[in-house]
Protein backbone atom coordinates (compact mmCIF):
# COMPACT_ATOMS: atom_id res chain seq x y z
CA UNK A 1 0.00 0.00 0.00
CA UNK A 2 2.82 2.34 0.61
CA UNK A 3 4.47 1.69 -2.00
CA UNK A 4 1.53 3.01 -4.08
CA UNK A 5 0.54 6.11 -2.24
CA UNK A 6 4.38 7.29 -2.43
CA UNK A 7 4.14 7.44 -5.84
CA UNK A 8 0.54 9.14 -6.07
CA UNK A 9 2.01 11.64 -3.11
CA UNK A 10 4.81 12.30 -5.44
CA UNK A 11 2.92 12.81 -8.71
CA UNK A 12 0.99 15.07 -6.39
CA UNK A 13 3.87 17.03 -5.24
CA UNK A 14 5.93 17.66 -8.76
CA UNK A 15 3.03 18.15 -10.41
CA UNK A 16 2.21 22.12 -8.19
CA UNK A 17 3.43 24.83 -8.96
CA UNK A 18 3.37 26.38 -5.60
CA UNK A 19 3.80 24.25 -1.80
CA UNK A 20 2.89 25.54 1.73
CA UNK A 21 5.74 25.07 4.41
CA UNK A 22 4.92 25.72 8.17
CA UNK A 23 7.09 26.58 11.35
CA UNK A 24 6.25 27.33 14.87
CA UNK A 25 7.59 31.01 16.06
CA UNK A 26 8.61 32.05 19.42
CA UNK A 27 5.04 32.51 20.96
CA UNK A 28 4.29 29.27 19.65
CA UNK A 29 1.89 29.61 16.72
CA UNK A 30 2.03 28.19 14.08
CA UNK A 31 3.64 30.40 10.63
CA UNK A 32 2.53 29.36 6.87
CA UNK A 33 4.04 30.61 3.75
CA UNK A 34 4.29 29.39 -0.04
CA UNK A 35 7.34 28.08 -1.54
CA UNK A 36 8.10 27.99 -5.51
CA UNK A 37 8.38 24.06 -5.83
CA UNK A 38 11.19 22.11 -4.12
CA UNK A 39 14.33 22.36 -6.15
CA UNK A 40 15.57 18.60 -5.06
CA UNK A 41 13.13 15.99 -3.84
CA UNK A 42 13.93 12.56 -2.79
CA UNK A 43 10.65 10.23 -3.29
CA UNK A 44 8.61 11.46 -0.25
CA UNK A 45 11.01 11.45 2.37
CA UNK A 46 13.20 14.61 1.65
CA UNK A 47 12.61 17.98 0.09
CA UNK A 48 15.08 20.94 -0.56
CA UNK A 49 14.53 24.69 -1.05
CA UNK A 50 16.69 27.64 -1.36
CA UNK A 51 15.63 30.98 0.44
CA UNK A 52 16.97 34.05 2.12
CA UNK A 53 19.17 33.41 5.29
CA UNK A 54 17.82 36.53 6.31
CA UNK A 55 14.10 35.34 6.44
CA UNK A 56 12.11 35.29 9.15
CA UNK A 57 11.37 31.36 8.82
CA UNK A 58 15.26 30.55 9.16
CA UNK A 59 15.23 32.00 12.81
CA UNK A 60 12.24 29.99 13.57
CA UNK A 61 13.88 26.75 11.94
CA UNK A 62 16.85 26.80 13.87
CA UNK A 63 15.16 27.52 17.20
CA UNK A 64 13.06 25.02 16.05
CA UNK A 65 13.09 22.48 13.53
CA UNK A 66 9.55 21.36 13.42
CA UNK A 67 7.73 21.47 10.41
CA UNK A 68 5.13 20.76 7.88
CA UNK A 69 5.06 20.86 4.06
CA UNK A 70 1.45 21.17 1.84
CA UNK A 71 0.74 20.36 -1.93
CA UNK A 72 -3.01 20.71 -2.59
CA UNK A 73 -4.31 19.74 -6.14
CA UNK A 74 -7.41 22.17 -5.76
CA UNK A 75 -8.79 20.76 -9.14
CA UNK A 76 -9.52 17.35 -7.47
CA UNK A 77 -9.54 18.07 -4.12
CA UNK A 78 -6.64 15.93 -3.12
CA UNK A 79 -3.71 17.18 -0.81
CA UNK A 80 -0.88 15.81 1.03
CA UNK A 81 0.86 16.83 4.74
CA UNK A 82 4.04 15.73 5.50
CA UNK A 83 5.37 16.04 8.91
CA UNK A 84 9.00 16.23 9.60
CA UNK A 85 11.60 18.26 10.91
CA UNK A 86 13.66 21.16 8.37
CA UNK A 87 16.89 21.74 8.83
CA UNK A 88 19.12 24.55 7.30
CA UNK A 89 22.18 23.90 5.33
CA UNK A 90 25.12 26.10 4.81
CA UNK A 91 27.95 23.89 3.57
CA UNK A 92 29.14 24.50 0.23
CA UNK A 93 28.65 21.17 -1.51
CA UNK A 94 24.84 21.25 -1.30
CA UNK A 95 24.76 24.70 -2.47
CA UNK A 96 27.21 23.84 -5.47
CA UNK A 97 24.64 21.06 -6.45
CA UNK A 98 21.42 23.22 -5.92
CA UNK A 99 22.67 26.84 -7.80
CA UNK A 100 21.32 27.60 -10.76
CA UNK A 101 22.77 30.40 -12.26
CA UNK A 102 18.88 32.07 -12.98
CA UNK A 103 19.39 32.27 -8.56
CA UNK A 104 21.15 35.73 -9.19
CA UNK A 105 17.74 37.00 -9.45
CA UNK A 106 17.38 36.44 -5.61
CA UNK A 107 20.96 36.31 -4.81
CA UNK A 108 22.79 39.35 -6.41
CA UNK A 109 26.52 37.89 -5.34
CA UNK A 110 25.94 34.24 -6.56
CA UNK A 111 26.09 31.24 -5.08
CA UNK A 112 28.76 32.96 -2.63
CA UNK A 113 25.83 35.33 -1.70
CA UNK A 114 25.36 35.22 2.38
CA UNK A 115 22.16 35.61 2.03
CA UNK A 116 21.11 32.21 -0.23
CA UNK A 117 20.81 28.92 2.15
CA UNK A 118 19.14 25.83 1.52
CA UNK A 119 16.51 24.09 3.81
CA UNK A 120 16.33 20.72 4.00
CA UNK A 121 12.86 18.88 5.29
CA UNK A 122 13.20 15.44 6.00
CA UNK A 123 9.48 13.60 6.50
CA UNK A 124 8.30 10.98 9.20
CA UNK A 125 4.66 10.85 8.38
CA UNK A 126 1.99 12.48 6.39
CA UNK A 127 -1.62 12.29 5.78
CA UNK A 128 -3.24 12.62 2.30
CA UNK A 129 -6.43 13.71 1.70
CA UNK A 130 -8.80 12.47 -1.15
CA UNK A 131 -12.47 12.50 -1.76
CA UNK A 132 -13.48 14.13 1.58
CA UNK A 133 -11.74 11.29 3.26
CA UNK A 134 -7.73 11.26 5.19
CA UNK A 135 -5.39 8.60 5.36
CA UNK A 136 -2.47 8.53 8.18
CA UNK A 137 0.72 7.30 6.28
CA UNK A 138 4.43 6.54 7.87
CA UNK A 139 7.31 7.45 5.57
CA UNK A 140 10.21 5.15 6.11
CA UNK B 1 -1.37 52.69 6.10
CA UNK B 2 -3.05 50.12 8.39
CA UNK B 3 -6.84 50.74 6.28
CA UNK B 4 -5.43 50.54 2.96
CA UNK B 5 -3.66 47.28 4.33
CA UNK B 6 -6.66 45.47 5.19
CA UNK B 7 -8.39 46.54 2.48
CA UNK B 8 -6.14 44.96 0.46
CA UNK B 9 -5.56 41.80 2.48
CA UNK B 10 -9.40 41.60 2.89
CA UNK B 11 -10.05 41.52 -1.32
CA UNK B 12 -6.62 39.28 -1.36
CA UNK B 13 -9.04 37.05 0.95
CA UNK B 14 -12.16 37.24 -0.96
CA UNK B 15 -11.06 36.07 -4.56
CA UNK B 16 -9.35 33.16 -3.27
CA UNK B 17 -11.42 29.76 -3.97
CA UNK B 18 -8.66 28.28 -1.05
CA UNK B 19 -7.29 28.80 2.02
CA UNK B 20 -4.88 26.96 4.46
CA UNK B 21 -5.00 26.70 8.27
CA UNK B 22 -2.79 25.41 10.38
CA UNK B 23 -2.78 23.46 13.69
CA UNK B 24 0.00 22.56 16.47
CA UNK B 25 -0.69 18.62 17.01
CA UNK B 26 0.04 17.02 20.18
CA UNK B 27 3.64 16.28 19.29
CA UNK B 28 4.08 20.31 19.09
CA UNK B 29 4.18 19.98 14.87
CA UNK B 30 2.25 22.11 12.65
CA UNK B 31 -0.17 20.59 10.84
CA UNK B 32 -2.05 22.47 7.10
CA UNK B 33 -5.01 21.52 5.75
CA UNK B 34 -6.54 23.60 3.04
CA UNK B 35 -10.30 24.50 3.04
CA UNK B 36 -13.05 25.56 1.20
CA UNK B 37 -13.68 30.26 1.72
CA UNK B 38 -14.73 31.06 4.48
CA UNK B 39 -18.33 31.29 5.07
CA UNK B 40 -18.17 34.65 7.19
CA UNK B 41 -15.37 36.87 7.30
CA UNK B 42 -15.55 40.40 9.45
CA UNK B 43 -12.96 42.43 7.54
CA UNK B 44 -9.17 40.53 8.55
CA UNK B 45 -10.19 40.01 12.27
CA UNK B 46 -12.62 36.76 12.18
CA UNK B 47 -13.24 34.22 9.92
CA UNK B 48 -15.72 31.39 9.95
CA UNK B 49 -15.57 28.47 8.76
CA UNK B 50 -18.01 24.83 8.84
CA UNK B 51 -16.28 21.87 9.64
CA UNK B 52 -16.08 18.12 10.47
CA UNK B 53 -17.45 17.68 14.43
CA UNK B 54 -14.92 14.28 14.15
CA UNK B 55 -11.99 15.77 11.88
CA UNK B 56 -8.33 15.83 13.86
CA UNK B 57 -8.57 19.49 13.06
CA UNK B 58 -11.01 19.66 16.32
CA UNK B 59 -8.74 17.44 18.38
CA UNK B 60 -5.99 19.82 17.76
CA UNK B 61 -7.91 23.54 17.89
CA UNK B 62 -9.44 22.04 20.73
CA UNK B 63 -6.33 21.15 22.92
CA UNK B 64 -4.33 24.13 21.45
CA UNK B 65 -5.72 27.44 20.11
CA UNK B 66 -3.08 29.09 18.10
CA UNK B 67 -3.12 29.06 14.88
CA UNK B 68 -2.77 30.90 11.33
CA UNK B 69 -4.50 31.20 7.87
CA UNK B 70 -2.69 31.36 5.05
CA UNK B 71 -4.19 33.02 1.72
CA UNK B 72 -1.75 32.93 -1.43
CA UNK B 73 -2.64 34.99 -4.97
CA UNK B 74 0.31 32.72 -7.10
CA UNK B 75 -0.20 34.69 -10.27
CA UNK B 76 1.13 37.67 -8.46
CA UNK B 77 3.33 36.53 -5.50
CA UNK B 78 0.69 38.19 -2.97
CA UNK B 79 0.51 35.93 0.51
CA UNK B 80 -0.88 36.82 3.58
CA UNK B 81 -0.59 35.24 6.85
CA UNK B 82 -2.93 35.81 9.66
CA UNK B 83 -1.79 34.41 13.33
CA UNK B 84 -4.23 34.30 16.45
CA UNK B 85 -6.72 31.55 17.51
CA UNK B 86 -9.13 29.19 16.33
CA UNK B 87 -12.76 28.75 18.91
CA UNK B 88 -14.41 25.56 18.27
CA UNK B 89 -18.11 27.26 18.31
CA UNK B 90 -21.43 24.39 18.75
CA UNK B 91 -23.88 26.67 19.73
CA UNK B 92 -27.00 26.54 17.96
CA UNK B 93 -27.38 30.11 16.67
CA UNK B 94 -24.25 30.95 14.89
CA UNK B 95 -24.93 27.25 13.73
CA UNK B 96 -28.28 29.00 12.38
CA UNK B 97 -26.49 32.00 10.86
CA UNK B 98 -24.08 29.82 8.87
CA UNK B 99 -26.26 26.75 7.64
CA UNK B 100 -26.94 26.84 3.73
CA UNK B 101 -29.33 23.82 2.58
CA UNK B 102 -26.26 22.53 -0.01
CA UNK B 103 -24.40 21.87 3.18
CA UNK B 104 -26.43 18.31 3.41
CA UNK B 105 -24.12 16.96 1.25
CA UNK B 106 -21.11 17.57 4.45
CA UNK B 107 -23.80 16.78 6.84
CA UNK B 108 -26.26 14.21 5.82
CA UNK B 109 -28.89 14.98 9.15
CA UNK B 110 -29.25 18.84 8.44
CA UNK B 111 -28.01 21.59 10.76
CA UNK B 112 -28.80 18.99 13.87
CA UNK B 113 -25.79 16.64 12.50
CA UNK B 114 -23.88 15.96 15.61
CA UNK B 115 -20.40 16.29 12.66
CA UNK B 116 -21.67 19.90 11.85
CA UNK B 117 -19.50 22.00 13.62
CA UNK B 118 -18.16 25.75 12.93
CA UNK B 119 -14.78 27.25 13.82
CA UNK B 120 -14.02 30.73 14.31
CA UNK B 121 -10.76 32.05 13.84
CA UNK B 122 -9.91 36.03 15.30
CA UNK B 123 -6.64 37.05 13.89
CA UNK B 124 -4.32 39.06 16.08
CA UNK B 125 -1.16 40.43 13.65
CA UNK B 126 0.06 39.20 10.69
CA UNK B 127 2.45 39.48 7.47
CA UNK B 128 1.92 39.81 4.35
CA UNK B 129 4.29 39.44 1.40
CA UNK B 130 4.29 40.86 -1.70
CA UNK B 131 6.67 41.86 -4.51
CA UNK B 132 9.35 39.88 -2.55
CA UNK B 133 9.23 41.54 0.44
CA UNK B 134 7.60 41.16 3.41
CA UNK B 135 5.31 43.51 5.65
CA UNK B 136 4.11 42.80 9.72
CA UNK B 137 1.05 44.39 10.83
CA UNK B 138 -1.31 43.88 13.72
CA UNK B 139 -4.71 43.15 13.34
CA UNK B 140 -6.71 45.83 15.86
Amino acid sequence: MMRDCEATIGALIEKRSVGFISSIDKNGFPNTKAMLPPVKREGIKTLYWHTNTSSMRIKQYRANPKACVYFCDQRFFRGVMLRGTMEVLENKAIKQEIWQDSFTTYYKEGIDDPDFIIIKFTAQNGRYYSAFSSQDFVVA
